[in-house]
């Protein structure tokens, strides 16, 4: 079934705000079996969201609008797709008295322009929001359905998992199952090139995406009943993991950061870290996660050679002979976390980032050239990168 | 003048993709006095792009494509751009030569598939592409204007700038000048509320738009001739610092980091960072600066409370009486920061930055609820922030 996303208003078409509701939504509904065709973003301007309601139904079964529900004169898109739908806005009488709560604990007066949201299209299914105030739309007509959901994401995203997806999987003619493959490791051409007629296919399907530093490798398939759907996708997906073999690090939405944080808490090990190119990125990632705090006790950010040496006991006669721009100094920089933190397990990375020249102390690096040094109370490891156009 | 946006990609539609060439083209347009009224994306599909152009050209004076220049068969916005308005594509000698030369460089054979791209719309100017392979195309007909762009940024963005900016410049026929003013240390809406009327005018016009940390004013001005514009934009951005006052941290696309970098090279300072509950994200936000060396030598992590006593001498006494989620604490790690990096100014840095509960040691605080310690030779500054939704 087609489906195709309108998204409304002045801060997209002007570029203030970069469209990640559409690329939240596509990927969903691709889930779920439906094809998005188009995607168009207009402006707070009747006319134009007029026209883009009268063309969308003639070519999509599904359509969700974004944004334009709110209570200012520039949300109008309920009241522009009802009136080029030809129906009329109904007061709802549970969206009033659950606005009345909110804005009441605002300090807000129910009067005016915020219980214009009370108002809903005559006959759809409102849609709860539970992190604003202006409900959601869903409204079936015949072989078409028409979704009206508010633009912030953390409005929208609950609303279309909650609301949306239960609705669209039923309405959907097809089963259908998704998988995600997260490769770290490896670049997309490379990934692309080793799994060659893999990728691409009409059922399964699998693409790439690229994430910042891993390949997302996605995979899609259908089948007569959700069984069939389920089977076709898992064989894909072990077919594909065969190939990547041990670049694959995980599957699903837990990300490179979140797996690390787990496998230490199952290992029960402590995590430290020593960052001189990277600054302490490393050591921000991991205590992003929720509950890194079990794992992670220690990290520095080894700007300057004598913190190295101070910090992390990196001795002189490594520097002078090495540089600290060597596989020697990360291997003592890992050493020196892993003391320092009272760590099980530690990294040291040195290198050149970028952005600016290679010049460091007398000699010249190629940006990109990063040691990254792995210690645990057992040995030490180091490996060399020549990280390319990232 | 009207413009519109049209960018063709599966993965874009499948949401593979964030589209941020449309986030940076409607910018950019804007800033040239152009209004862009509309965004759409379609697929890698001949009739989807065939009637994107020709809905397109009824309604838009500046017409930018993006994407499906390359070589593989996928690739065709050229080919149903030129078939859509009826044009010839040509072979252009100097693109060809400049290819083969690439693809040699590769070790790849300048026939078949990659010799494609040596193929223009005829009348058409040749935009150069520094950083692939594939030129772009600018199309004057009348008074409308068609622009092919690559989809990779790093590609388009340098083509836009280079060839497409100087072009749209003289073919507008307003003269308009803009400006960006970096706010910090107020949301959103305090924002909006102070400007008052001085936000959403026609001519200057001033809107907002918010990034992770800031809020950016962006003017826009129009005159008969650029003195007049330019006059009218600085006029308007004087009148927003004299409101907005010391939240205003700087003016252009130099953002917080690359200010505080800038500032302490300028006033010849070393900065060092003790943080607990962003670990390490200050410090490695300083340290993608490029010269950042230059001041900068020591951050810690110090996410467990013995990290805290040992690396920065944070006392046994004030974490016993007040807990580490407290002034006295972060004042203390501010302190032990300047020491133990050698530095001339510090920062503290601790508190519940989620996710996850606010329980710690014995206590339950709020998420959201920080501490950040400043100091330097003579004197320690803490303030306590709690920030909510951010």
């Amino acid at each position: 079934m087609r489906a195709e996303i309108i998204s409304v208003g002045d801060e997209l078409l002007r570029g203030y705000t970069v469209n990640t509701n559409t690329a939240y939504l596509a990927k969903n509904l691709a889930d779920l079996g439906y094809d998005v065709n188009f995607q168009t973003v207009v402006g707070d301007c009747e006319k134009d969201i007029f026209d883009a309601i009268r063309i969308a139904v003639t070519r999509s079964h599904v359509i969700v609008f974004t944004g334009g529900l709110g209570p200012t004169e520039d949300d109008m898109t309920k009241e522009v797709v009802a009136k080029a739908l030809g129906l009329k806005l109904v007061y709802d009488q549970p969206t009033a008295e659950k606005l009345e709560k909110q804005l009441a604990q605002r300090g807000i007066e129910p009067t005016g322009a915020p219980m214009k949201q009370a108002y809903v299209i005559d006959g759809c299914m409102v849609l709860r929001n539970d992190n604003g105030t202006a409900p959601g739309i869903l409204l079936q007509k015949g072989n078409q359905v028409i979704v009206l959901l508010p633009g912030p994401p953390r409005e929208l995203e609950p609303m279309f998992q909650n609301g949306v997806k239960p609705f669209l999987m039923s309405f959907s003619d097809v089963c259908c199952e998704s998988a995600t493959i997260r490769v770290v490791g490896l670049g997309e051409p490379t990934v692309e090139q080793s799994l060659g007629e893999l990728l691409y296919g009409v059922n399964p399907h699998a693409a790439l995406y690229v994430n910042t530093g891993e390949v997302l490798v996605r995979v899609f398939a259908r089948g007569t009943d959700q069984e069939e759907a389920r089977r076709l996708c898992r064989e894909h997906v072990e077919k594909i993991k065969a190939v990547l073999g041990s670049y694959v690090y995980g599957e699903g939405d837990r990300d490179l950061a979140e797996t690390v944080v787990e496998l230490l808490k199952e290992k029960k090990l402590h995590l430290a870290t020593a960052e001189s190119c990277t600054g302490g990125l490393v050591a921000a990632k991991v205590t992003a996660v929720a509950g890194s705090s079990a794992v992670f006790d220690y990290g520095v950010a080894c700007y300057a050679d004598w913190v190295k040496k101070h910090a992390l006991s990196v001795g002189s006669s490594v520097v002078k002979k090495y540089t600290t721009v060597s596989s020697p100094c990360a291997g003592e920089m890992a050493k020196g976390a892993l003391s320092a933190g009272k760590a099980d397990i530690a990294v040291g990375i040195t290198g050149i980032a970028g952005p600016g020249s290679g010049d460091y102390g007398d000699g010249h690096f190629p940006v990109g050239l990063v040691f990254i040094g792995v210690a645990d109370k057992k040995k030490v490891v180091v490996k060399k990168f020549t990280f390319g156009d990232l």
